[in-house]
């Protein structure tokens, strides 16, 4: 007998780039669009296709690769939550080794070229710096699907209307109190369904992707901010405010630093007008804020488990 | 003697990161932002510097940054095209030893974050996936200033509307005639000014540059393409046919390959629909437009000159 | 009361780009060093900074930054281990509001340069792809000091002795079993101490590192593999075979696909010589691997907790 | 007749990824690898193309790709120079309408894994940070063959004998001289071969590559350095010194800054021994030297032509 456990453990194929096509209207003339990049974990008896060469319970990763493919075809893709859905639902059902399949998906958005000369419309043009995310998980012996949607790469910025003062001096302290200073942020933002609303076939998951971004935008905007660690709780909150089908929010919040260039050396004064944008380091703010009686399941950036 | 020679040599301080809030209206409560990243090349009599350890013709890369910096507070950030001018004359004129200042900007867009609760306004978020980009030179010898602006990070796609066929065909063809494909392209575009244009103080850089982008996906969206060269060819001679100030075009549009999916072995028919977009390898399409009687001037993407 | 709760948060100034030149020998004229990126997050009592805007118990980014340089003057850097250790320990203690903190480096590589003339040295090359990472976590409550090590974009290839065949077939299948195949992968590695080796002050944590990677190399070398399920396990299991320090694995491993190019239509017999070398899709194989009668304590790459 | 005309042009498959296996000795069983990116480039008669959708001039980039992977197979790969020539000189002289063929090449390095148990080698680990580069251009007009080499990623640090000072001061200066500091680059450097050279089969251009890489870090290391110009130019000519085959180097230095950091505050001296390494702005740093007589034909990095 071996000394050694196989613990968790996952395989499938990852990034599938696929871009799906659909033709509506005058002799379908109207061409709508989804991009999408999509990965695929499957979790169940893989013991022997670690420990003994036996690959009997692989499912090959290229054949997830070509249900994906297929999938966008014979069921279409309506959204990257409906997608990953059917696809997670399809993998864990389809061998009964499989006991639960995680579909992570990223989709890229695309507007139309606006063109004056004609009314049929193929042409588009990438917009959006942020990428919209989703993971889909179905377990067959919980029976549970679990869905977190977000973004990543959102970058936003206030020139004014932040403050830090009032914290921790001690022996390695030398930053100065800011009273207006630039508060400026790359959003990775995931946001957890409600078992209810992921098991509810009504559910517009386009509508709240658009309505969560909107809404965590607004708090940024809106929030006179002490820190940022207060701008992530509200935006996380207002999310929560207005989406009852959205349980817990989690935010990565790199705080892009832009310094006030001193410019006295050549009799300027710099009336927070001339910044220096930083790349590295940055500070790194990460939080889960949930409803009250709820287990949160998004996981934190750990190494190691809590 | 030395039987070597210094040819073309430069340096400055690159890749400035700076980031300029101006402030108007009602008490300064309605923000603007202008967000550049600054790359200086200087030009000139510095053999000695290469040769013999005598620094004395070495105006350091330390204070080109400085200048940049205190530049966006003395004479402010109306473009890049005029904040490049001014630092180009600058660089050449301050120094006997600069012969020749070359200044390389690329500016990234925000957009206001709409909060109906305001009216006041330093909120943004960044928009777009494109880089607006700017060269500018300035040579005291020759008196000559040079504008080339342009961008990079476009990307574009046609779902109908391309073919591609009627090509050579030898020993290595296995392509297969095209008669409605995808056609897809990052742009990267650089477009240079007539001398009167970059001379003339009112000519209205940002409205230039909203001008040829958009010219430039009409041109795309509007070309039935038998090949993506031609389609280049269509969107530089959009762009001179409505500016004027603008002389020459060159644009390097990599082929993006949509490949359709067979789906053929498990039953399903790809009308056209289900895509596998690849990363590499790609086409690249590279070419210069202009108009007759000028001398080209941008440069191409050579390793060795022609 | 608020309806929501403030979940796992944590916060640090994060990628501080530290490089440490030790001088020894004579006069100081032999030189060594120590180039790292180190992140820190702190955890603890931060409920009002979030919630109420009063920054008392926040101990500013900007001062553990300062600490991480000043800690590599007080106490040098002997290793990523053991300087994380010491940062780790001491944000924890320093502040009553802090339980716990994590320290996460990389270091990156250089070999010195080989010069003749000379027997000074202080020339250097950066050397090899691979990242050494190790992550730190030190928590007040359970006194626990958890450091787990690892490297992540080490690349390698075998040119035969994999085979991948007798997988499950389906409906979606159209992979061809493979023989004779090129098995590549980029390894990230992570492996846990035990609590003994971590607390021991003699352990040698450069020794450990340089072996357990090559302990990896020569089983991903030696290993005859039926899928890359089994090469992982075998270089996993090679690791604890050889360092009793360690108790657990996880290795997450992209199948770098080599795709035989068909030359047939060129007339020509591809006999595994001519390999087209894609970037995505990948298959993507994680798992941990664990002496019986451990938890295991690394965090596996979900999005959700299992 | 159109008033535009079609300046400077090419096309062709970018970044064809091959991997190449060669096996030798008993059996086959030691195997050898070539790991490359090859980027093909057609200038001819492409005017049709561009302007009227009749692509009876086109070889598509499929063609080019194909006809890579097959001359790997036909041809074998003994060097980046040599497969570069051989399908520069095809592609040139297989259609009448291609007056020029450019190809670019990047190899990646790969050692060997060492195995203690086995004699056969099949097993390989990527080595280096760096990327050889080769750029063929082969003309039938002129019977020109323009073989231009170099690395890109070559990463080098002098932690001592490295000064700055004596510069010109104007109004913006307010860099410190300094008489000791840490000098670090990225190298990118190309070298054009003399016409006979490129012209001769016995050119070993693995071994020249070996040995410009090798002078070039002897130079850096040995060369007490008044300006990253200095040693610039102490590395061009090195290399010359000692390889009568190279004309030419051009080489682009970025100054990787490493700033010593302030620990006074800290009560602490920081006698050059801790250091910030920063990511942007940067000095860089670019020059061609040449040997006296020999016109150079290395590309510049400008936008616009002298």
């Amino acid at each position: 007998m071996s000394k050694y456990v196989l613990g968790q453990n996952q395989y499938g194929k990852a990034e599938n780039r696929i871009v799906k096509i659909v033709r509506k209207g005058n002799e379908g003339s109207w061409h709508e669009i989804r991009d999408l990049n999509v990965s695929v974990a499957l979790r169940g008896e893989f013991r022997d296709v670690h420990l003994t060469g036996d690959n009997g319970n692989c499912l090959p990763t290229d054949t997830t690769k070509n249900t994906v493919y297929a999938f966008a075809k014979e069921h279409g893709v309506t959204s990257p939550e409906d997608f990953g859905t059917r696809l997670a639902q399809h993998f864990t059902n389809s061998q009964s080794v499989i006991h639960e399949s995680q579909v992570r998906l990223e989709e890229y958005a695309w507007d139309r070229i606006p063109v004056p000369t004609r009314r049929d419309q193929h042409s588009f043009v990438r917009s959006g710096q942020e990428v919209r995310t989703s993971q889909v998980t179905f377990n067959k012996h919980t029976g549970q699907l679990q869905i977190v949607s977000g973004l990543k790469d959102l970058t936003v910025l206030n020139s004014t209307n932040a403050e830090f003062h009032g914290y921790i001096k001690d022996k390695y302290t030398t930053l100065q109190e800011a009273y207006d200073r630039i508060l400026a942020t790359k959003v990775t933002a995931r946001w957890a369904y409600s078992a209810a609303a992921a098991a509810d076939p009504d559910t517009d998951w386009d509508r709240l992707y658009k309505k969560a971004r909107r809404l965590m935008l607004e708090a940024f905007a809106e929030t006179y901010s002490y820190s940022l660690q207060q701008t992530l709780n509200a935006m996380a909150e207002r999310i929560m405010d207005h989406c009852p089908q959205i349980n817990e929010v989690r935010l990565n919040l790199p705080n892009k630093h832009h310094f006030l260039v001193d410019l006295e050396p050549f009799g300027l004064k710099n009336d927070n007008e001339v910044y220096f944008a930083a790349d590295r380091m940055y500070g790194l703010i990460e939080a889960t804020v949930h409803r009250d009686g709820i287990t949160p399941v998004i996981a934190t950036s750990d190494w190691i488990t809590a």
